[in-house]
C-alpha cells in the first residue's frame, strides 16, 4: 500500500473469510473507514456463514457492504463448492481432489463485478486478498494473473481503478501475524467448507486455517466439530 | 483467425445484433458448426429483442446458445440501458450525453463469464465483436483493453483459453461488408437501443447501423418506426 493511495476512496472484496477480513482492517488502518467500501458475493456456497461474518465484520468497523448475487456462475460451471450433489474433498490443497473446488475463472468474474461496483462509487483503489498459499491449486490466484487482470482494469474505464493484492507473497501464517498487530476479531471469520454449525476441522481450509493460526501462537476463537 | 484454430472448439459471445451476428457466421465458417458454442447475456436491457434475435440466429444456424441472467450489473450500477426511469439519449455515439449508455467495467463481466463457460465446455477460443465504432465512447471495446483482458484470461485457467476480437481494427461498415460475403440474415439481428415493436431509426445505434448498410448498398430487411 503507498502513501498517496490514503487520499483515496478504497473497495474491499470481502468473502468474510481470515485473509480477506485481514485486508479489511489493513484497508481501513490505511484509507481510514469513511473512505472504505466492502462488497461480497453470494453464489449459492454452502458455507453461508462466510456472508454473515463478513457482513458482521462490517458493522462492527463501521463501513458499508454490498453483497451481490452472482448465482448464474452456478449455470456456466457447476463445482464442489455450490452443488449440493458433488462431496467436497477431505484433506490438503496440494492434492489433486481439490481440484473439484474450482468454478472456472471465478476470481475474473468476481472482481470484474467488484470492479464495476468500485468504479460506480468513485473508489481508486480496488483491493483482492489473494494469496501464496493459494496459488498451486488456483490459476486465477497466482501473482501474474493479478498483475495481468490489474492491467486490465486500469484500462476498463476512463476513471483507471488499481487493483491491489497487497497479500500476493504472504502465506496464511503471515496473514494471521499481521492480522495479530490489526487486532482482528476471527471469532467473525469463517474458514470450512462444509456448510455446518461449527468448523469441521478436518477439510482443507480447516487445517490451513488451523496451521496458520497455531504458527502465531493464536487461539483460534471459533468452535469446531472435532476437539483441536 | 488462424489455421490452427480450425481444430478447436470455440465460444461467441453474441448480443443479437450486427457485430456479433456476423462474428458468428464467421466463426461458423472458420471452426465448423459442430465446434461452435454460443452466449449471451440478459441483463435486463429493454430491447430484450436483442435476445430473440439471438436464439432464432442459432437455432437457424444449428449452435447451442447459452443465455446467462447478469441483472446483478444492476444493482452494481445503474445505467441508461437498464433503467426505465432514464431516458436513452438520441444523436449519435460520440455525443457527451451517450455516456450514460455506458455500465463501468460491463464487457470485463461478460467476458470473464463467457470464459467460464468457454472452458467449461472445453473451447480454446472466445470471440468477442468489439469494434473501431465504438472505442471513443467505451473504454473496454478498445484494442487495448482487449489485449490486456486476452493477457489475463490465458492466465485464469490452466486451459489458456484465447481471447479472439477479429473485428477491433474495423468499423461498423466493414462488419457489414464482410456480413454480405458471409450471406448473414440481418433480418435476425436488432440494434435499436428502445425496446418498440420496429426499430426506432432515431437512436445512436439504428444511425450507425444504417449508416453501414448504406456504405455497402445494402437494403436493411428490418422494419423501422420512421421512414427510412
Amino acid at each position: 500500500m503507498n502513501k498517496n493511495d490514503k487520499e483515496n476512496k478504497a473497495c474491499v472484496i470481502l468473502s468474510g473469510g481470515m485473509d480477506s477480513t485481514t485486508l479489511l482492517y489493513d484497508v481501513i488502518e490505511h484509507h481510514g473507514k469513511e473512505k472504505v467500501w466492502a462488497v461480497c458475493f453470494d453464489y449459492g456456497q454452502r458455507h453461508k456463514k462466510e456472508i454473515e461474518c463478513a457482513l458482521e465484520s462490517c458493522v462492527v468497523l463501521g463501513v458499508p457492504l454490498k453483497v451481490l448475487d452472482i448465482n448464474v456462475l452456478n449455470e456456466v460451471a457447476p463445482s464442489a463448492l455450490t452443488r449440493k450433489d458433488i462431496e467436497v474433498p477431505e484433506g490438503h490443497y496440494e492434492d489433486e481432489n481439490m481440484k473439484q473446488t474450482v468454478v472456472p475463472n471465478r476470481n475474473m468474474v468476481l472482481i470484474s463485478l467488484a470492479a464495476s461496483y468500485a468504479i460506480s462509487v468513485g473508489a481508486k483503489n480496488l483491493y483482492y486478498g489473494a494469496h501464496s498459499g493459494d496459488h498451486a491449486i488456483y490459476p486465477d490466484c497466482r501473482k501474474e494473473f493479478v498483475v495481468a487482470l490489474g492491467e486490465a482494469i486500469k484500462l476498463c474505464d476512463w476513471s483507471e481503478v488499481k487493483l491491489e493484492a497487497p497479500y500476493v507473497d504472504m502465506d496464511k501464517g503471515d496473514i494471521a501475524c499481521r492480522g495479530k498487530e490489526l487486532g482482528v476479531d476471527y471469532k467473525l471469520t469463517w474458514t470450512c467448507y462444509k456448510g455446518l454449525d461449527k468448523a469441521c476441522g478436518k477439510c482443507s481450509s480447516c487445517i490451513e486455517r488451523l496451521e496458520a493460526f497455531d504458527s502465531n501462537d493464536i487461539q483460534d476463537p471459533i468452535e469446531y466439530e472435532r476437539q483441536i
